[in-house]
C-alpha cells in the first residue's frame, strides 16, 4: 500500500476566513480524503508541528510527500529541505502543487528562481493535455476547465520539464506550463499548478484525478541503488 | 489482463543450426515463454503467416507488440505498416529489439535513418543504467552484462530520446544508447538492444525483466483521446 | 554567406483575391525578401516548377530550406519529399512554417500525424517565450501578438520537441505549442505556426525576426560526419 | 569580443610537482591560452584571490565563465556561488569542466547529487558525438580519444541533460555521459569531463576545439528578459 503524507503550511487556514470556509479542516484535509479513498496510506503533516511533521521516522515511511505552502516558505527549517531532498534523491516521489513552485525544496531540486507572473482576478484557466499517452492525465479529458483560479503566467524559470503534461490556458491572455515531471536521482518529482486557497479547485474531480495518477507516477519502485566513488576496473588496463 | 503479441521474422532459425540450436522453436517462442510467466496474455506472430500474423483483427486485440527482425525488413509488407503504425499512435505500446532498428516501422515512426555500427566478434557488452528512477529498470542492478554479444556502436542515428536508460559499454571500444524511450501519438515505444540471434540472450533472466518491465511500461490505459480538425471557440471572440 | 531556398506551394496566391491581394509576388516572395536584407543568399522554388524548383543542384546548393504548403501537400512527389529528407539527415537546416505540419516531409521527419485543432476566426495570438535563452529568440520581446491569425489548438500530434521555445494563447480558448526544434540526423529542423495565407503575417517585424534567426540556429556547419556499417574494433577483443 | 573568465582552484598546481610539470602556470593559464588564440578576451580568477578573483565588477563583465575545481569546493564562499548563480540565470555562459561535478555552482544549478564512479588507472577514454548536429562538436571527429586520463562511470547523478553531445567509454569497463548542455534561466550550462590534473588533456588540439566551440554555444546574446511578479490582464476578464 503506498504511503502518502501531505504537507500543508496550514496558515491561510487560520487568518483568511474564506479559505476556512472552503478548507474547513485545511488543505492538507481536503487531499488526504481523495487520496484515501484511492486506496493510499495517508498521513497529514503541517508546518507548526514539530519538526514540520516530516521526522526522520515520518519521511523514512513516506512514498511520495505532496507539497503546498505558501506565505511562509521562509520559514521551513533548512535541515528538514537538506531532509526532502536526500530523501526524493533516494526515491520518494514528490508533488508539489501551486504556490509550491517558490518553496525551498522545489527551487532546490530545480536550481532555477521558479519565478513567474501571477494575478488574482477570478479568471478561468483551461489545462489542456499536450502528452495524452501519460499516465498522469489517465482518465482525463482534453482538458480541464477551472472557472475561478489564480493566473500564473510565462515565462515559468524551470529548467525544461522532461515532459510536458499540461499547458494552461487563462482568461487573461496567458499560457502556463501548468504539468512538468522531473527525475532526479532516484526519485520523480510532480509540478501541478491549480490550487489556490480562495478556490475549492482541489474538491474538483479531475483535479483529483491528476493528483491521484501522479501518486502511482511518483511512488517509488525496487530501483537499482548506484554505487558512487572509488572504483575497482571490470575489465583489464593495459600499463602503459 | 495484458496482452502481447511477439512478432519474429523467424528466418535465421529456418536457415542457421546455430540459432537453431539455441532457439529450437523460434525467438519469438522465447521470448513468449518468460513473458507468460509473468501472467501476461501472449501470442506470437510471424513474417510468413497470412499478413504476418498480423492481421486487423490480432492487432486490435493486443496491448504491446514486440518486434524482432533483421534480414527480411524489406519483406514486411507497407500495408501492414501502416497499420501498426496507425495502433501505436492510438494507444498500442512496442518494443522494438535488437536489429529491428532497421525495420520499417522504426524508421518510420524515427524519421531517421537508424544507421549505426555493428561487428560480429563474440564481444562482451555491459548495458549501464543510466536512470535508475526509471519503472524499466526495476529490480535490475547497475548493469547487465553479456559476455558475448554483437555490437552496435555510435553514432546512432535516432532523435535524442524522450528517455535514455541504459548506455553499452563494448570490448572493442564503442558506446551505444541501448534503451531509449519514446511517446509517439497515443503510444510508448521502447527500443532495447540486446538480443542477435546467435547467442542466448533471451534466456538471461536481467535481460527478461527489462522486457517484462517494459511491456507494463508500454501498456496502454485510459488515456485521453484528442479531437483533431476544425474547432468551435470555447470563448467568445471579438470582432475586430 | 548562408544559402536559403523559400519553397511555397503558390495556390491561394493564384486562386484567391484576398491572399494575392496581401502576397502580390507570393508568400515566398514576401519572406525571401526580408531575409535578403539579413545578407542571406536567398532563392524561391514552388509547386509548379520542374521537380517542385528543387533540383538536386539547388537542393544540393540550399543551407537552409523554408517550407510554406497547405492545400496541395499530396502533389509533392514523393521523390523529392525523400531527397529533401536525406538533405536534413545530412545536415541541412530545415523551418517548417504554418500549415506545413501536414506537409509530407514534415510527418515524415516527425513519425506521428502532425494534427491538431483549427478555426478561422480572425482570432488573437499571443505567442509567450517559454525558452528565453534560446537563439531564436534573441531580440523578440517576452511575446509577440498577432491581431489576426488562425488558430491552431492542442493536442498537436509530435513528438515532444527537443526544444519548446514558444506557446502560442488563442482569444478562443485554446493553446499550441508553437515554435519547435528537432535535431535528426545531421540536421536541425524548426517549426513555427504562425502564417495563415490570410493575413499579412509575414510582414510582422518580430515574426520576420524569429525567422531570421531560425535560419542562423538551423544552418549547417562543419559537424562530425558518422561513419555506419560493420566496424573493425579499436580495441583487442579477448576470445572466449 | 566575447570576455571570458577561466576560473581554476590551483591547488594541485602548488603542491604536486608532477601538475606543476605540466601545467607550470596553472590549468588556467593553460586554458586561457588556447582561448586567446581563438579571438576571445579572457581573464583569469583564482581560489586564493580576493573574492575568488570573482568581484561583481569582473562577473559583470563575464560573458563565460569556465570552472575547475577540485579539493577545495568547500574553501569557495556561498556568497560568491550565489552571485555565480544569479549571473547563469541572468545570461552568463558557465562551462563546468571535469571534477566540476562537485563544486558547489554545479550542484546548485542541477539540484542533485552530482555523484559519480571515479579511478585513477592510467586508462583510455574515448569519447563519443552522439549529437553530431549540435555547434559543440564542430570541428570534431567520430571521437576523440585520450591515451590517459581518470575515470568517471556511471551512475552519474544529474538530471538528464537537455542535449546529450558526448558519451565516453573507458579501458576499465565503464561509460559515461561526458558532454552534457543544460539550460538554466537566461543561461547556458554545458559539462565537459575530461581534464584531470595528471595529464596534459588540455594541450590535446580536439578538447581545445571543444571548449572553444562551447564558449560559442553558451555566450549570451541580446535574449528577452521575463518580467516576473503580479501582471495585468492582457484581455478583459469576465466577473463571474
Amino acid at each position: 500500500m503506498v504511503k502518502v503524507t501531505v504537507w500543508n503550511e496550514n496558515r491561510h487556514e487560520q487568518k483568511n476566513p474564506k479559505v476556512r470556509e472552503i478548507y474547513p479542516e485545511g488543505i492538507h484535509s481536503a487531499i488526504a480524503k481523495f487520496l484515501e479513498k484511492a486506496d493510499f496510506e495517508v498521513q497529514t503533516a503541517t508546518l507548526d508541528e514539530p519538526e514540520h511533521g516530516l521526522s526522520d521516522e515520518r519521511l523514512n515511511e513516506t512514498d511520495v510527500l505532496i507539497w503546498w505552502g505558501h506565505i511562509a516558505h521562509a520559514e521551513v527549517s533548512d535541515e528538514v529541505v537538506e531532509k526532502v531532498h536526500q530523501r526524493v534523491l533516494d526515491g520518494m516521489g514528490l508533488i508539489i502543487l501551486h504556490s509550491g513552485h517558490f518553496s525551498k525544496i522545489f527551487k532546490k531540486l530545480m536550481g532555477t528562481s521558479c519565478d513567474l507572473k501571477w494575478r488574482e482576478a477570478d479568471e478561468k484557466e483551461r489545462l489542456w493535455v499536450v502528452e495524452p499517452s501519460h499516465p498522469i492525465v489517465e482518465g482525463v479529458g482534453e482538458y480541464i476547465e477551472l472557472e475561478k483560479e489564480e493566473m500564473y503566467g510565462e515565462h515559468f524559470d524551470i529548467p525544461a520539464p522532461d515532459e510536458l503534461v499540461f499547458v494552461s490556458w487563462f482568461e487573461g491572455g496567458e499560457v502556463f506550463r501548468s504539468g512538468c515531471t522531473y527525475r532526479r536521482g532516484k526519485g520523480k518529482v510532480f509540478y501541478f499548478r491549480p490550487g489556490h486557497e480562495t478556490y475549492p479547485t482541489y474538491f474538483n474531480k479531475e483535479i483529483q484525478r491528476v493528483i491521484t495518477n501522479a501518486v502511482h507516477w511518483t511512488k517509488p519502485a525496487d530501483h537499482p541503488t548506484p554505487v558512487y566513488g572509488n572504483a575497482k576496473p571490470l575489465e583489464k588496463i593495459t600499463k602503459k
